[in-house]
């Protein structure tokens, strides 16, 4: 069963909504008009000029969205981070949402987009859910080119000595598909290349879209892509796409994609929503340079990061705010009723029925989130994102547990109601932020040794006893230091289900040790990757994929997407 | 050495050239409003609706323009498609140019766009080239998606009971990767889905694209997508796209992608740029929604076939005009002085050098090319496209040559001088047109038993003595046959560089026999492909690719494009 608001499916709220024109949009945000490009009627890309006219105006202030643990149960944060955008902009604010853009992977394998739900969605939801306006498909098709130039390179002479053995650098499609995770290429004889192991990953966990995401400018985005490792050769030194000469063709490819995509929420709020890297190998936010855009262009910028606060939000603060000196002023920690039952004990079939004690038991899970964002010295607003099922009983209890440790809190209705639902929430996101209490400072020094700031992750935000390093992972941070990368922030590639790296132990899990079993550089992107546990770089279809309920009317217009 | 015209590079003359607004090269065109979309300021997708408001207007004439068999010195195709468009334009005829769009792959390979030359080009040559509007990469990402829903469904019990050594279905890149082309893939263990031998092709060698290109409408082309066979089952019956039920899903993948593109030449001449297949595995030819849309909104259609008249323009004339109506009323046979020369015996280093003797011998090349467009009942003109190290004497010995018999010829210098260099050939295929000589007959029935119509082509179009089958061909031809497709269309895959199937026999061969080594049914597209020699669906990059000297500069634009 499709769940609706107001009877509605997310897809004929879409459908139903009278959008502004796109140049309406880009003069409500004073654009110029050499400044945007449109994409169809709805879309538009923007002139990386922009940051050149408006470089001395104030930027705007950042509200960052996160999360407790997620659980299948589903948190809806970028629900609640378009509510929001729509409900400041309802009391008159200049606000501007800045998400990620999905990818077709997860579209056409499991229901749920990532445009938001209700009446707090990014339209036009099925354009941005397919194709939007091209930029995963120009990361695609920059990331497998340089696949290409690598094994053509060992194929004609192999100047550069490298060790087929030791490529790093893997091929990628948009899909989720299992088949691909593990091949064997090159076969068929002297003309067909150069045999060897490879494997494709999805494109949303290509280092060049965390490159993409994480670059200022063109030119940062040539040097952070010159700078990536592709390889060791046989003496085992790094091997970089400076080395093979084609920084400037990939960001040739990447040029049109790099410009921000400005789209309208259901209000017709404006919304850059751009680049999309996995939140777990990866950083799990939206562009440096559409956030920035947006800061420029509005007084707020709502946005939001992967997972919940111990993954997206760790690495927002940690890796994006570095790259890019830009500061949130106020946290937003999503919660769901039903994700705290689950937190809780409750199975998923069991959700619709009440459980305060279930509920009360959970708590512990967004207690901790809180103390992480506390330690980073930052104000917060707790967000609970309504659902249909959850009683004025249930939702007291949460109140109440807030209110008793004086932590803000916020029912959020915005799924049902837009912007109308999210006031409240608005009016104490703007208190937080007036009270002047944003303090921020980062957990960890990028100059410590890696051991040391792993464990300041795990510790202060995960909640572990300590860490463990496998004989690999230790013998792996002793080269990484070698090379010279050991001042490098950490991404940490952990399940997003447990504050530990088991996924099943939910709630607020104690007395554990984290595992790291390997790390990864990514040297052009500018953090080391530690590895705990399986982390899934190609997703899998499942049995009845959601691509069988698709399908187009007589007219052209999407079925069956959502 | 780059050659320019008038010393400027191809890419030098795009971006000094002032374009027109695609608002007013489509108002020019007579469009509502409604009818198209902007993809920013220079190209616009077309609305389908366009084909219902005009469906009483009189059709366009289809001007169709092939070539000598090309050859490394090339004939310039594009150029003269392109230039007699404007050259059209400037006698005040309401004339649109209907195109391919170009493939990624060559543009990172080897230095050559697929948009014409000098003043003779389509514009933004740079965006054409690279990403445009999407299109190959919605059909990559269709492609791709039906590979993982094959492998999917036999990873999850395979009711269908597919042979995963029987699947045909191939996954793409619209790269050039050699190593791609023989893999291995589902390794890994029983996660990772089932193990089985692969390969990828180039996107324009997909089933997809030739589909996207015959598809007469979104209905049908959900129809044909319904039709592709991937794979057979253990009983060796086909199972196709209807079977795992994701024909729709598709469509939606390529709804926007099938919407024909808008853009303008050098002189503002519209140009419908639209879907491209190959010209050897498929039927090498712009959309057929494209060409009757350009019908509908001009008076004169120019539009080109891949490679010489043996493979695109016998395609042309076979294929697409038999699934949709259109037929050309004049067909141009391009040929350089250059190619003539290489088809008389003289090796590329010194076609510089005068030589009327190897002219006249490479002169029954065209001749032969000629005879063919007689036997369709065709009239034509021959279009000596100029290059700078023509001699007034070589040109003298063709022209003269075509005098002799009577052939309409005119100088085309339209790459130096754009549509004005082109006019002596706009007036003689208006002659043509004008003379009512159009007789077209197609040279095979489609109820003629495979090998019949397989003779024939090779027989009345290649100037061949016989064909031979192999023992492996024969065996398909019974079996497709009796799978109830032996009444379509044949569409031949074979070398582009000689009449014969072997690439060394320049000039005309004779006394040569074609060997079809195996078919290929394209139950989508609705052909059958007979191969002859090697065919390579997957080309591989030089040792410099073209990728090495391409950059961006500090404003964002294309450097070293071309």
């Amino acid at each position: 069963m499709t769940v609706t608001a107001n009877g509605k499916t997310d897809l004929e709220i879409a459908q139903q909504t009278k959008l502004k024109r796109i140049e309406d949009i880009a003069g409500d945000l004073g654009l110029l008009e050499e400044e945007w490009e449109p994409y169809g009627h709805y879309k538009a890309k923007l002139s990386l000029n922009i940051m050149k006219r408006l470089a001395t105006k104030p930027d705007g202030k950042v509200i960052l969205v996160t999360s407790i643990n997620p659980t299948p149960a589903g948190e809806g944060k970028s629900t609640v981070t378009v509510g929001l955008g729509q409900a400041l902009h309802r009391l008159g604010k200049k606000a501007i949402v800045a998400m990620r853009e999905p990818s077709l992977g997860p579209t056409m394998g499991v229901k749920g987009g990532a445009t938001g739900g209700g009446y707090s969605q990014v339209l036009p939801m099925d354009e941005i859910n397919l194709h939007f306006t091209g930029d995963l498909h120009a990361i695609t098709a920059a990331n497998n080119a340089l696949a290409a130039f690598i094994d053509n390179h060992i194929h004609h002479g192999n100047e550069l000595r490298i060790d087929p053995r030791r490529i790093v650098w893997k091929r990628v499609v948009d899909l989720n598909d299992r088949a691909l995770r593990h091949v064997v290429v090159g076969l068929g004889g002297p003309a067909q290349g150069v045999p060897r192991e490879d494997g494709f990953d999805i494109t949303v966990a290509s280092e060049i879209m965390a490159v993409f995401c994480l670059a200022s400018d063109l030119q940062d985005l040539k040097q952070r892509l010159a700078r990536i490792v592709v390889a060791y050769n046989v003496d085992k030194q790094p091997v970089t796409v400076r080395d093979l000469g084609v920084e400037g063709a990939l960001t040739l490819l990447l040029k049109d994609a790099f410009k921000p995509n400005l789209v309208q929420t259901v209000e017709h709020t404006p919304a850059l929503v751009h680049g999309g890297p996995f939140a777990n190998i990866a950083h799990g936010c939206n562009s440096v340079i559409a956030t920035k855009m947006a800061q420029k262009l509005g007084d707020y910028v709502v946005t939001e990061a992967g997972f919940g606060a111990d993954l997206g939000a760790e690495k927002f603060l940690h890796i994006k705010t570095r790259f890019s000196q830009i500061k949130p002023e106020v946290v937003v920690i999503v919660a769901t009723i039903r994700a705290l039952k689950m937190h809780g004990g409750v199975e998923k079939e069991h959700l619709h029925i009440e459980n305060a004690e279930a509920l009360r038991a959970g708590l512990a899970n967004l207690q901790k989130h809180i103390e992480t964002i506390q330690a980073f010295g930052l104000p917060f607003v707790v967000a609970i994102n309504r659902f249909i099922t959850d009683t004025e009983q249930e939702i007291k209890t949460l109140t109440n547990f807030c209110e008793k440790h004086g932590y803000p809190v916020a029912l959020a209705e915005v799924w049902e109601k837009g912007g109308e639902g999210g006031l409240d929430l608005a009016k104490k996101v703007l208190d937080a932020m007036e009270s002047g209490n944003s303090k921020f400072t980062p957990l960890y020094d990028v100059n410590e040794p890696i051991p040391d700031k792993i464990r300041k992750i795990a510790q202060i935000v995960y909640g572990a006893k300590d860490v463990e390093f496998s004989p690999k992972a230790k013998k792996q941070m002793t080269q990484l230091e070698m090379l010279g990368w050991g001042h490098l922030p950490i991404c940490m590639a952990k399940t997003q289900y447990s504050l530990s790296d088991d996924p099943t132990k939910l709630g607020r899990p104690t007395d554990f040790t984290i595992t790291v079993r390997e790390l990864k550089p990514s040297i052009g992107a500018g953090f080391l990757v530690a590895l705990t546990g399986d982390v899934m770089t190609m997703p899998g279809l499942p049995k009845r994929p959601a691509a069988l309920r698709m399908d187009v009317d007589e007219n052209g217009n999407a079925i069956g997407l959502f």
